[in-house]
């Protein structure tokens, strides 16, 4: 047995059997590995975005970490956006990073840099392996590590010596740490606060905006009248019919601040205080009121739901209440093609189930309100801000459930960063449908320059928003990666489209000019 | 004025009058103040890594930096590949990175990371601006610092309210740091080791690579009976017709070790000692002999052609020597189209004055031979081993080199990385001609796979490696991004395709299959 072999077999029996990769030289040893361990499974991307991506939608749906393998520093750079994503996800992800040969990193070869400083950028936990015969317990430690609440990325870095040489055996996982329990004190001290019946906003976020969570604070907030609000962006939330009904809080801030206007506490469930997303001149970077109490419930990696429950029986909380969303699909729509026709479609359309990886940026603004009425269905957001996300998180999701349809919804912008995942999609036969919103514009720039308060954009400024000269051709490059694809130029034939792409199987796309 | 626009106005007054970018909202009081300075060009790219590859290739070709604007930490992480190879290239930068406004950083918004630590990795100068006020001297000292021999990556952090705050004037970039010259008694002492007439092998590598340093090293082996070589991948080489002929170190260690064996003094010229790009089990990593003394003439950073001019004088070299390349163009190739035809097809049309963007990978293993007799030519090699290179730089050249044709040789799976340089090429109309080698795998891995003795690949292993499931369609990923495509068959219609491109105007792509 050599290093990687003991590596892949400790992984494996830690519970982590998928490993999304783009290796190199230095990795050799690991890919030739697989062949020994076929209870690993790899999934080949051409460009790193869409591996780590991937891992992050893979590990939001399933709940355990999938691997990565990743060539050098640069190979790991190219894939920190996604990283970064998956780090404000809290996803558990073990991140492996090929590195020179233990004594060779010494000689400045070209791809020589400073992998560890990228890696902590990000990663809750990042080891350099010193030896074949240890790295079968770097392993296991990974494994433990990324798994620590709420989440985070173990990044573990394999000197290629350390998977070529010699190992004896593999290692078995360290238990995993428990999210350690909120006190009865602070319990007794938020209950006292809804008590008194001043204005409360209960805020969750985090693996508190997951339904199990959200039903408690619904619970809590029935009873106390707080209102319940979740995130903006979190990496999965459960909607549809039957599911409670919260607000979020809106990326505009005037809005953010006007939803928050009078609120004298704020109670934190799995999150932080709400802030803007930028800074804007003017604007505040705080968007709850001035005087507003902020307390903390349960912070990330607290036991979120011993703590609400705890809660809920302090308040003695109502077993049940009335906001949820009713099963009400909207009609099909018809004539001219607009942004509400494209959602309203989905909801009238999209199965029971269904994922829906939202990077629709401007495009999706509005679309919780036309597709809450659907079936239950799970919705995954972009959670760092860093574009790029929508179409890797979509593939690792369809990876992680082959029975589901995932639906893509994407703006072109972001769509370009990595167009890479829809050959992943047609090599593994990926139930992916993604709908490309064509608007031809960073079309939130457009609206950023004015929130910034910038002069009115001339012709050399506004030419850096623009996409549409030329236009990419969205059905020419799907088609390229090998996904099949067409253009709706009406509702009808959008609805068309996506119904054939529902009974299909495999990844398609369809590309809507809007 | 606000702070963007001192910050733009002391960028052109220093000579760094063109930016590429791909700026988000923290970016729009730079990229609102486009307009009130029409001194600063701007070139859009829809990838960070096409940015900073491009700013790369403009400066190879330039001799002066580029800015660039990417959107921050994520944005920045996403050119940190290109920037890896722009370090190892010595190429000069400006690097700029917008950030979270100076008092919103510390409320850990979504896009909040550490760029500073990221910007390290690969910058020879980091600053985070503090004030409007003083962003233009921090703009004036980053256009020094980028130049500091031999060239560096100066990153200027830029907080949205140093650029939207106001500002007073711009500022003057401080002279220039000359690089040192080496001192006489090191020239002295290399003369004296040359005239032992011990086997010496004299290496050119980063700047002494050019045709200047290099023609000197030629009169001084010509003299001395030293022999030249010069690094495998540098920056930019001069070659064709005229211009004079060295061996290269090759990549393959046990290559480089026989070319190497017998040498008793390696005198370094503006690189380091040549060390194997991966480590591979039971394989030396440095590959001149364990007995070879190692000596520096010049340093990176130190006067290159002072220091070989003053050596030339002191062994009396002689004015002339007769190894250079003759203009000796390879016949048109026909029939079946091999890797050799399509080389052979380009060094027999390509113009002078061409420049060469060489990732072709292990496609261009022989290209040396069969383009050497063409007329002079300029060529770029990817530096860093960080692939996604080929197409950016190719991009920045054509920017910087609008009178010339670019020849930008590109292997499928490194072209699969930055593929949205096609985008920036067909909007800036660059005459740029991609010839693009589709084998459909990573074949350099299916070699390294077999040189780090890893076993034979199974099924599963070789999967990892091969990218024909599905083939990407290149004619169609081209026009997707607005660049007109065409596939090659055979030889015939190689050179066909071939000439089309040269006499057209603008971008264009031909995939062959090989």
């Amino acid at each position: 047995m050599n290093g990687a072999q003991s590596l892949i077999r400790t992984l494996v029996d830690g519970g982590v059997d998928l490993c999304f990769m783009n290796p190199g030289t230095s990795e050799m040893h690991f890919v030739s590995a697989l062949d020994s361990t076929p209870q690993m499974r790899s999934v080949l991307a051409l460009f790193e975005g869409v591996v780590t991506g991937a891992a992050d939608g893979y590990a939001r749906m399933r709940g355990t970490p999938a691997a990565t393998l990743l060539h050098l520093g640069p190979g790991l750079a190219n894939g920190i956006a996604n990283l970064h994503n998956a780090r404000r996800a809290e996803t558990p992800m073990v991140n492996i990073v090929g590195e020179h040969a233990t004594y060779h990193r010494q000689y400045n070869a070209p791809l020589t840099s400073d992998i560890e400083a990228l890696a902590w950028t990000f990663s809750g936990w990042v080891r350099t392996a010193q030896s074949s015969t240890t790295l079968a317990a770097d392993a296991a430690e990974a494994i433990a590590q990324s798994q620590t609440p709420p989440g985070q990325i173990a990044t573990l870095i394999l000197p290629a010596d350390t998977a070529w040489g010699a190992a004896e055996r593999m290692a078995a996982a360290p238990p995993l740490t428990a999210a350690p329990r909120v006190d009865a004190e602070r319990i007794c001290e938020i209950a006292r606060i809804l008590r008194r019946g001043e204005p409360a906003v209960i805020l969750v976020g985090g693996q508190a905006a997951r339904e199990k969570a959200v039903t408690f604070a619904c619970r809590i907030g029935q009873t106390t009248g707080a209102r319940v609000m979740g995130d903006r962006a979190v990496a999965r939330i459960e909607r549809g019919a039957g599911r409670p009904k919260i607000e979020r809080i809106p990326y505009p801030v005037d809005q953010a601040v006007r939803l928050l206007a009078g609120t004298r506490h704020l109670i934190l469930v799995g999150t932080q205080q709400p802030v803007a997303f930028f800074a804007y001149p003017g604007k505040p970077s705080l968007v709850a009121p001035p005087d507003c109490q902020i307390h903390t419930l349960a912070a990330p990696g607290e036991d979120i739901l011993a703590a609400l429950a705890d809660l809920a029986d302090e308040v003695d909380a109502m077993a049940d209440f009335p906001n949820r969303y009713p099963l009400d699909r909207p009609p099909l729509p018809t004539g001219d093609l607009t942004i509400e026709k494209i959602w309203t479609a989905v909801g009238a359309l999209m199965p029971e189930d269904a994922i829906i990886s939202d990077e629709a940026i401007t495009s999706g603004r509005n679309a919780d309100a036309w597709t809450a009425g659907a079936p239950p269905h799970d919705w995954l957001h972009v959670t760092g801000g860093s574009i790029g996300q929508g179409m890797p998180v979509a593939t690792g999701a369809a990876v992680a459930c082959p029975d589901r349809k995932v639906l893509s919804m994407q703006a072109d912008g972001s769509a370009m960063y990595t167009l890479q995942s829809l050959w992943t999609q047609a090599r593994e036969g990926l139930h992916v449908i993604t709908v490309l919103f064509a608007n031809h514009a960073y079309a939130i720039l457009q609206g950023e320059l004015r929130n910034v308060q910038a002069p009115s954009p001339g012709s050399r400024a506004a030419q850096m928003l623009h996409l549409n000269d030329p236009a990419p051709d969205w059905v020419k490059l799907a088609q390229g990666m090998g996904v099949p694809a067409a253009r709706a130029e009406d509702a009808d034939a959008f609805v068309e489209q996506f119904q054939r792409a529902l009974a299909a199987d495999g990844p398609s796309l369809i590309e809507v000019l809007i």
